[in-house]
């Protein structure tokens, strides 16, 4: 029953009225109450399902990694949020994510991601490295200056990755520039830098995926009608081989010899 | 005479006329009484060809999209925009759109972009997941604190689409940061990771796109040749096979006893 | 002479050199006369370039665009700029675009450009239509309420140029919002819209260019290779076919019998 | 010793270490003496790395170019930083960027980017010419009325900058809209020809990644199943050859003639 398609498109619509109550709570008022109430309806209704898949696959269950996330967010919901209250709160957000479990397409890209992240991990471990680089370096610079955006490493970390989504970077500049005059070498450069590699990590990305996907199957349909080409060419040749062969063995039974078996001389 | 190459590019000078029409009119003063009345001419016509067209394709106008729009747009224009004023005076403006159901190079880019939209539609699904989710921390996380920004879910997935256009996001995080030391987190996450599937998005429709349209038309044409080329490899073979056939009917002849028939050895 | 490497790279030369007195004239101060002054040598060493090249090459010089451009800059350098002033000052920036018509490579990244206009021209079009209505729609909605951003067409024009770079448009949202409360779907959809456009005239040159460029080279010499093979193998059938035919005339002639024309019985 | 795995990670650990040590010590406080003798230890651990490598490959050390970085790096974090101070203070930063030259993967990258640099170099030239261009165009323009955005060229190109990242530029176009009503023009253009000019710069960096990676690789992989595919067509007819030789020669012997050489008819 739990792996047949309408439970399935059930458990997913389910998830969407459990996100849009979530997103009519924001809003408070007279409703929310009964937005509680129907909450909790949800909560048990996903217990049910998460028992159902239990009992259904058994230890198969938990081989898979969403399964272990839609667990892990089921059991989070029924915690009593009464100690630390705020942060169990909080991942009933979690909840609303479970969408991309339960589509296979979204869990697909999710899949596809972690994959490709380690071919990604270099160019985003360099981009760490001048990033935490460019932090030191600005600290050392401008630090007791403008300790507004350059006190300590955090601050300038966060200066940076502002100025780095091109946003207010102008103001950094200027209140930079009222003490060091050549200050704005540091950022075209860093701004160039970053963009340049960022850049880099996109075309890695597209090249890669262009490798993997478009040239597979292309190419391997291409290989298969090559592969019946020669395949063809191949028996053709054969069946030539083969009546040259009993043309052989007609002429030499003519003179009354004993035929030698035909592979004998090859 | 609907058909026709002069009546299409007339019809398009008209609109594009049109258009500017309506653009002269933002300016108001006194020619906006003569535009008014210039513009009521358009619509004449416009329903002019309308009715041509109809009368000259019959139930086959309706077979296609583009035409379904172009009745719609024109019969818009000839409602007395009188009680629900503002409302039809907005769809004057479809009739600058025209141009694209005009241009055949416009419609098919259109055509094409509803086509490659199921395509992206996971992305986009798994986009707009990932902000309603966000939407519905940020609201609880920082909602009682910073209601200007994060009051109710509108007001959140305002600022938070304001934020994924890293537009004044700083002004954004700098409210948050004074009740909550640890926001700034909450934004470089958010825009590290809508900028990430947005540049899956673009990565995917690149990869789909070169699948389809790059390669589709160059192999055709290598399969083509490959195709003659073995082709005439196989009827040289058959040339020589029959030469070869021929060589045994003869040696048989020789002695003259009966041909058996070639292929019934084989 | 003029033809010659070291000429032209004498000449690129003197372009550079000019371009740095024409920056370092912005500085003005007590240099700036004798600027002028050297100012002077170069626009007379470009004419005896110019006089020099048009009797090397007569009317073949005219032919290209390029060479065109050339020209005119420096007619234009000569004429003393006495009654319309500032305009002619102003062309002198071209002398600085001349390094474009002196680098071979750069001639040819240009030259690509205009050669892919055409391909792009549709996209571009598109794109103006959308801002185009955009904006008398804009006009429409917002105009009265808020005329410092929607007053005419070309304020409009230019707010939306405004948002579509995505710049202050935070600004416009909430002044239009002051009025209409829902305003801000006009905005999510348009910059919505125009950055899905721009996305696809970027992938589109992608792909185009990826056609042209990437595979014509490498497929050129994939069929070379092909061609090559099957050349090879269809002299291989030649040479089997003689030798067939040779040796069909050989069992003939043991007869004494006249032998037939080979290709008689095909 | 120096080229074993454990060697090289545990170094890499130093390096990271150290570069925390680095982040650690812009925080300042009680703790700074200590991290100061901290970073002593680290480049006396450094000193000996290089004193250990020098002397394992002498002078084979000094011919790759990452090596010299290393050298360099330690060789200023020894000289003690009391005559100009804050500058060798700064470069304490190379420090961190040695994570790149111990890391075989980032140094590929790097290395990548410098040998596809030449391949750019057209195009960022082309930009620069723009930019100065505009530079010296936007200094006639609106130097005199509004200095203090065009007041000499390096201001201009500063400004120039900016309006490029698109940040802040309704500012500057605002302020040159006070003296000139059509300078929105300068803006408007300036922004669409660097954004296109930069967009070329990233598909032809894309263009030139794909020809080069993809499709070298498939290729190769191809074209050795053709050659295969061709091997062993070509040494099918070869025997079929052979056969009908090793016939010819038969029908000859039967008669008792002289067999002549095979390819003297040839």
């Amino acid at each position: 029953m739990v792996e047949s398609r309408w439970f399935g498109n059930l458990m997913l619509l389910l998830i969407l009225a459990n996100a849009v109550v979530l997103g009519w709570a924001t809003y408070g008022g007279f409703a929310l109450p009964y937005l509680l109430l129907v909450e909790r309806v949800f909560i048990g209704v996903f217990v049910i399902e998460l028992a159902l898949k239990v009992y259904a696959w058994r230890g198969q269950y938990f081989r898979r990694a969403w399964n272990w996330f839609d667990f892990l967010v089921v059991v989070v919901s029924v915690i009593p949020a009464t100690g630390p209250f705020s942060v169990l709160r909080v991942l009933r957000v979690l909840r609303i994510l479970r969408i991309i479990s339960a589509v296979p397409q979204m869990r697909m890209i999710i899949t596809a991601l972690f994959r490709s992240a380690p071919g990604m991990g270099t160019v985003i471990g360099l981009l760490l490295v001048i990033i935490y680089s460019a932090a030191v370096l600005g600290h050392q610079l401008f630090g007791e200056n403008v300790p507004e955006y350059f006190g300590d490493l955090g601050t300038t970390l966060y200066t940076l990755f502002l100025v780095m989504t091109t946003e207010n970077w102008p103001d950094v500049a200027d209140a930079v520039a009222a003490h060091h005059p050549m200050g704005w070498m540091f950022f075209v450069l860093y701004i160039v830098l970053t963009t340049f590699i960022i850049l880099n990590l996109v075309i890695g990305v597209i090249v890669t995926s262009m490798e993997q996907e478009v040239d597979r199957s292309m190419w391997a349909e291409d290989q298969e009608l090559e592969e019946i080409q020669h395949q063809a060419v191949m028996d053709r040749l054969a069946e030539l081989s083969q009546q040259v062969e009993r043309l052989e063995r007609l002429v030499r039974e003519r003179e009354g010899q004993p035929v030698s078996p035909p592979g004998s001389e090859n």
